[in-house]
């Protein structure tokens, strides 16, 4: 019987190559997708999409946070036009507590349907400075499932792969390339209109991995 | 200006007493009640109750967990009729997570508002197994949340508060007591019933601190 793992799947180019990579190890994925009050809504669209493409089961789960303090929640807000690298300089797209918030579902569902791995497509090399997507973060949440789960009391692990988290945007393209990762169907951009905007975070970090790979993004038409 | 905190509460006797402990050290509470699918309902009437009778702010966050795997979400299981101390035969009552998710939400919730401060009402003593409510488990999560929120990288606290883990129950209601806790407000009992059932943990729990304080619960009419 194949290992279960849930993967969390948000619809954009790193954690649909993840889940292509939880498959490609033999993992048997269970898709988490969040739907948070993020703007760009269109992707969980996308995510489900890609959960049906690979026949996984997949939950949206729903998730309200009021207090917003992010301006991937806050429509009021703008969106910064530029991609900070520096890990110092947060940008206003950061939304507090997301992985700690995302992981915590994911950490309840793999208990209940006994799996051994949750797979977060965390990347600390090409990101925005995100303090929770970084490996001492992943770390300490690793301490968090063996102390506070029922499983991890009874001796056993559910481990958090985080396969992208050393890899450059294009290493991750490449990974994803080999494995027929349909990145025409994935979401990168914040604004989630019709089109990617080209100008935000994610749209830039995306752009660069597809130049770096000497590759046209098959998500711009 | 008082400090800041976020406070979970349940409307029961644990929490609504942190939430009074709280008050008494001078924090400014904000109060974080959760709609979790739990069968006992009508907590979540009281908990906001609560909070109205000291005048703090409150949110209620609507959570769904599909995937179940406690008695104290899925009707269709019985609910145990005992209670069990040891730490090792963890009861159905257990819920996959649910500290993990609830500090989550609380770490968004404390960040957004600036609170220095996260209450939670976890015991290892007079409790049902739950690993989510013991000590080692809180010194992990202190580590996600300097991990993985901005506040965190930047070099402040939030520091999760456990007044109550190392305290028996009857410890707890004295403390309650002292500070006018009005626990005839208050709900424990797993059921959701119009009366406390009596039999369930949480209510066997609850009616031996009041035994050993010698003191008539004034929930039970």
């Amino acid at each position: 019987m194949p290992k279960k793992a849930v993967v969390l799947l948000s619809g954009g180019l790193d954690s649909t190559t993840l889940l292509y990579y939880a498959l490609d190890r033999g993992f048997k994925a269970y898709c988490l997708i969040f739907d948070y009050g993020q703007r760009h809504k269109k992707e969980i669209l996308k995510a489900k999409k890609i959960a049906q493409q690979t026949a996984c089961a997949y939950h949206v789960a729903k998730i309200s946070l009021p207090w917003q303090g992010s301006s991937l929640l806050d429509k009021s807000m703008r969106l910064p036009y530029h991609t900070s690298i520096d890990p110092k300089d947060i940008p206003s797209t950061y939304v507090p507590a997301r992985n700690i918030i995302f992981l915590s579902f994911a950490a309840s569902y793999a208990e209940v349907i006994g799996a051994r791995g949750i797979f977060i497509g965390v990347n600390a090399l090409d990101y925005s400075g995100y303090p929770d997507c970084r490996p001492e973060f992943i770390t300490a949440y690793q301490q968090v499932l063996k102390k506070g789960l029922k499983t991890g009391v009874k001796g056993q692990w559910i481990k958090i792969y985080t396969p992208l988290i050393r890899k450059t945007k294009a290493q991750i393209i490449r990974m994803g390339l080999k494995r027929h990762v349909p990145y025409a169907m994935t979401w990168s951009c914040y604004q989630g209109e019709r089109r990617p905007c080209g100008t935000c975070d994610s749209c830039l970090l995306r752009a660069r991995g597809f130049e770096a790979v000497g590759q046209k993004d098959p998500g711009i038409k």
